[in-house]
């Protein structure tokens, strides 16, 4: 089973194809180089490379949210473009757990991104030989909750865009790590390796493909309080 | 500090360029392809991906063996043709030691890999906190000796091309975990993290660099066997 990962969730961007249970290969840069003239040159890129044909892959899989608007826009685009020609399925999956797999050692993980506005959005996750356990749902906490939420946890790996906000504005948790440099931020190989787990009903078609916000778009938000304020 | 670092002794086959500590981009394939046709290739689409300028990098670093005799020498030749233009150095490390900076969680960590002839290259390390510490030198060991090593271990996570093949054939370990595929196999990404930790005096010029063997090619071993047998 080929599975193609797409991950554009923040300022990295990256390509991954897994097959059988391996990785054949990954293209992932972090330079803040705009998405929509990266992810689809690099995923092509990957695929000539390995010699595989784009109409070839069965399955997709992306990190859909939560994550930067335009960026889980443009690599979940990306994929409905092929979808629409093969007929294949998705599989969506959260930003957040696709990072847990990131570590590949033992430990208790929070994965965590900058939402702006004083907020972070994170989840908990325990690693362990190899498999991840979900420990709380994907939410938007500001950085004073969740610094209380794990002040008594001991040990926490962190993972994420918004690992070095919360290492250096927590007061009360006191032996948190920064994950390592390669595995700090969002990897297609991750999102593809969360997906290869997955059972078939994950895996959606194109209609059904959208992101997963877990706020309202910043215009939105503003649209609402100003239509509140008229009211 | 711009580092580039190569990757090709075994089947898998990188590039990452590190800068500042963080990792611009990686290019990694698993397909068994040739190294002589992909490798530079893969270096430059990366760098032209990030816009960056191949005289532009200021340091770079290569998995110098155990290995491939073939791949170690076309990743080292790579960098030497561009060594002889920039005049600028590279750090040669141990395939092994770069892998036990895949695993970003904690944990008792053997590097291994296919040694052929019934050996395996291998080395221990403890991973712990994101800090990689050595607990044994590279080394050509039969799988049975470093089955009965490990014996009383504790939980050990296996790295390498050889980590199936000593976690299908120990017979006395008892709680080995094959480390999660997107960090099973060599990777640039983790070359570069190790050479960016590395002093100054670590990076060789291109006459110094030459890759490491832990045995004899077998070309060598069977020429001095019949040199013996004709004594």
């Amino acid at each position: 089973m080929r599975i193609l990962a797409l991950e554009g969730s923040a300022k990295s961007a990256s390509a991954a194809l897994f097959e059988d249970g391996m990785l054949r290969g990954e293209f992932f840069i972090n330079a803040g180089l705009t998405h929509s003239e990266t992810l689809l040159p690099m995923c092509e890129t990957l695929l000539r490379t390995l010699r595989v044909e784009v109409g070839s892959v069965e399955r997709y899989a992306v990190s859909a949210g939560p994550g930067s608007f335009t960026g889980l826009r443009i690599a979940i685009a990306t994929l409905k473009g092929m979808m629409a020609v093969t007929g294949r399925r998705c599989a969506p999956v959260s930003t957040l757990e696709s990072m847990a797999y990131n570590i590949t050692g033992d430990g208790l993980v929070c994965a965590v991104m900058d939402a702006r506005c004083a907020q972070v959005y994170n989840a908990l996750f325990r690693v362990e030989r190899g498999a991840v356990t979900r420990l709380t749902p994907d939410r938007a906490l500001s950085i004073e909750q969740l610094d209380g939420e794990l002040a008594e946890c001991g040990p926490i790996i962190l993972v994420g865009d918004g690992a070095e906000l919360c290492y250096n504005t927590f007061k009360r948790v006191r032996s948190a790590v920064l994950a390592p440099e390669p595995a700090r931020f969002q990897r297609a190989s991750s999102v593809a390796r969360l997906a290869a787990q997955l059972p078939d009903e994950a895996f959606v078609t194109a209609e059904e493909l959208v992101p997963v916000y877990l706020r309202l778009p910043q215009a939105e938000r503003e649209r609402r309080r100003k239509l509140k304020g008229e009211e």
